[in-house]
């Protein structure tokens, strides 16, 4: 592909040679014969150095010694490219593997990919053009819709519903029971947890995230939701449209989150308690109560973003603060001896 | 089954008609049909929308515009109705699957089920009446007991004990081993972890937790413990009965966990440290050191949990008391002028 | 084997009989027949009840009632008749199992281990002397070194580079997507990861840790790397050399590691920073900016180790001092009105 083609698909300038160019890659890793790109001003100082036979930038950037691809936004830029480049970004899973062990009560849609290994459980229901993944299993009664693609390794449990167009990465495990028990007598007896988990349209659901199925009813993860890897949704839990959690987030049980949410990395969610929707929250945040919708939360415990900042910053002056609150004392008890 | 019957079986007493029910759920998912239940008073908002043809509701509870059953204590009663309806939570795993590869030298007892795809080492032992999920893998010399549940993708690495009653869920990972490197010029060295893991009796252990074995001797989980999901215990580390920790937590190499200990989800225990029997651990709370038997401790360090409110509530005036004591600087500086 | 050839071995010198020895263990779980041995002095409690029938001592450890071979470094002694009595401390994968299913497009080396359900994808390529978990997915087209162990139930997504004497443990998933959306009008759209992952020879990565792959180029795991369990490694991530992390601490994408930093367990890093060589990070701690090589670091948000302890001591005072200066101010105004 010519950089003029590239330059009309991303409706950008081109400055310089007009080269051939051979795949996208960043300012570290992109070889001779690639492009590379500009958008986080951070990464100005890979500029020189990059070995990118061309590199796509914003409006402002000075020119440099090779080619260069202006544009208002960067990074849109980019990931147009890289779809030009990557039609196609993950493998594709054709027809059914031998190896796959399918019930034969279970009923697959049409162009469903099955990978080596996986094991598709009775009265399972598979839509269109789905694919399953090498040695996934969903079990007995799971509903999956279309153009879904679970991955390697994925457990779906028993009657968990999964929508359409969802992703779930390696490793997830769907439906597991919830930690249900009742103390009786110093120890703890299992409570059964015969509810389900309903993944909505367009989900995505990271590498080994766990969402157990709920008590009774649902647990939910509504529609365009993305988690990242590594996360515990509990039991009952709910989780509003288009909400964004990143990795090693963790919430407990019968909570429910609204939509538009954004999380940070690491967030602990106590129990039984409603999150707003739009609300932002901190990477590391512990939170145990609600805020307005919007609101910017952080810390623990979560607090309005500014004023967990502002007692951070207090924090640093607080020793100094103790020897100068003692200095005042001698101070005063000086003034009030004399 | 009529509410009659449920309220006979729940020894409660039944206000209203006495209508064919045909399940149980909770009051936001129930359908016309089913009974519902309310015992959590946060929840009491949802009476009214309930879609539940009855609910269980408790003695001071007013009169709705539907069936009731009275009870002294409806989360008791809702546990019991579970069971009726669901009299058995889990599905089956019948036989031994043709696909599941099962060495030779294994001892596999009666009534056993093992799924699709489920691999058993050489000289493995499995109790009478206990299940393997699809696509587990049990490695060699490992054995464990009776009526154990090991779903979907678990792991069981080489020769650790697992007792009767325990249920592993999917895509747990125990006995790979502990995280131990010897530093050796700049570059760290594996030491080998030779121990094993036991699990023992009536423990239920989280979905992707991990429980590494023992540099030497058992890494050991006491009867009757509850790990919830995405919970990392180290080489070594010691769970006494009955202890229950919620999802996430991570327990650093030789620490002993005492019995009956609760842990909130996300909570960080240092190595080499001892936790007293009852010790109740909030979450998110990072614990270096031991507390006497029963406290309750919370925070980032741990600390009495009143400490720790203390220091909480005080902080937020963290700000303004440094605005206090620079205006006190100037008040007693002008004092000793005068 | 006998105590003398134990005592000849670790260059230890023997006091008491020359017993023979059948094997190594803890002081809390060793038999008798065992030896066994007190390295960190906070175990010297359980040396008067062990079972071992001889101990590894220091040279200052006074004598106790059972032969003791006393070396300069316990530790490092202990490592070593470990390797007396485990020369093979893993169970070895040999051939290819008739159920793993492999395409015939993988370039499989000599002495390669294939276990039971194994799945290696189309153009492969496996190096020499490696072994493959039972139920493990290597997707097509990664390429793995020599003398490499890939566990049971390791997911290894496509195009992913993994070097020599690399250990995986059970349940990583290397190379999925990594977790990129751009937002669109409310909701987001999937950006797609087309880099791959590139763990170089020598890492040792934990069980359930995942390791995204790039958006474009490469998430780089260094020589001698070791991850704990459980552990998130966003996309773009690198990190550098003999560095070492512990269990369930996450690093956000595009970060760079120096080489041989060391982090706990529960450790959070923002995305887009770098963290210089040699860096100490205490556990639990919350990173958002980088610090001069070879700093110790702890706290949330994380700071140097000695400012951090000193603000957690001043807390401790924290409301004891709003008292004070209430108490100040009154004193103050009596003072200013005389």
């Amino acid at each position: 592909m010519r950089l003029s083609q590239i330059a009309d698909a991303v409706s950008g300038g081109l400055e310089g040679e007009d080269l051939e160019i051979s795949g996208i890659n960043t300012l570290t890793d992109a070889e001779p014969g690639q492009i590379s790109f500009l958008s986080n001003p951070i990464y100005k100082k890979f500029l020189a150095g990059t070995k990118a036979s061309a590199v796509i930038v914003d409006r402002k950037q000075t020119s440099i010694d090779r080619p260069v691809i202006r544009t208002d936004n960067p990074y849109h830029a980019t990931l147009k490219v890289v779809k030009l480049f990557y039609p196609e970004p993950e493998p594709i899973i054709e027809g059914v593997h031998p190896s796959a062990v399918i019930a034969s009560s279970a009923d697959i849609g049409r162009n469903v990919g099955i990978a080596a290994g996986a094991v598709i459980g009775e009265n399972v229901v598979i839509g269109d053009s789905t694919a399953i993944g090498a040695n996934a299993v969903i079990e007995s009664g799971s509903v999956i819709g279309s153009n879904t693609r679970i991955h390697a390794g994925v457990i779906v449990r028993h009657s968990v519903k999964i929508g359409d167009r969802v992703i779930i990465h390696p490793g997830a495990v769907i439906g597991a029971e919830g930690f249900g028990f009742a103390p009786i007598e110093g120890h703890f007896q299992k409570i059964p947890q015969v509810g389900t988990v309903i993944i909505e349209d367009d989900a995505d659901i990271g590498a080994n995230t766990c969402i157990d199925r709920a008590f009774l009813g649902a647990t939910r993860i509504g529609k365009g939701v993305k988690l990242d890897n590594l996360i515990q949704i509990a039991h009952n839990v709910e989780i509003g449209d288009n909400t964004v959690i990143a990795a090693q987030t963790g919430i407990a049980g019968s909570t429910r989150i609204g939509k538009g949410v954004m999380m940070g990395g690491q967030v602990g969610i106590t129990g039984h308690i409603e999150i707003s929707d739009g609300i932002q929250i901190g990477a590391q945040s512990g939170v145990s109560k609600n805020f307005p919708p919007g609101t910017t939360i952080f810390g623990y415990p979560a607090r309005p973003i500014m004023e967990t900042k502002r007692i951070e910053a207090s924090l640093k002056r607080l020793p100094e603060l103790l020897r100068q609150v003692a200095d005042l004392k001698k101070s005063v008890n000086a003034l009030i001896k004399d």
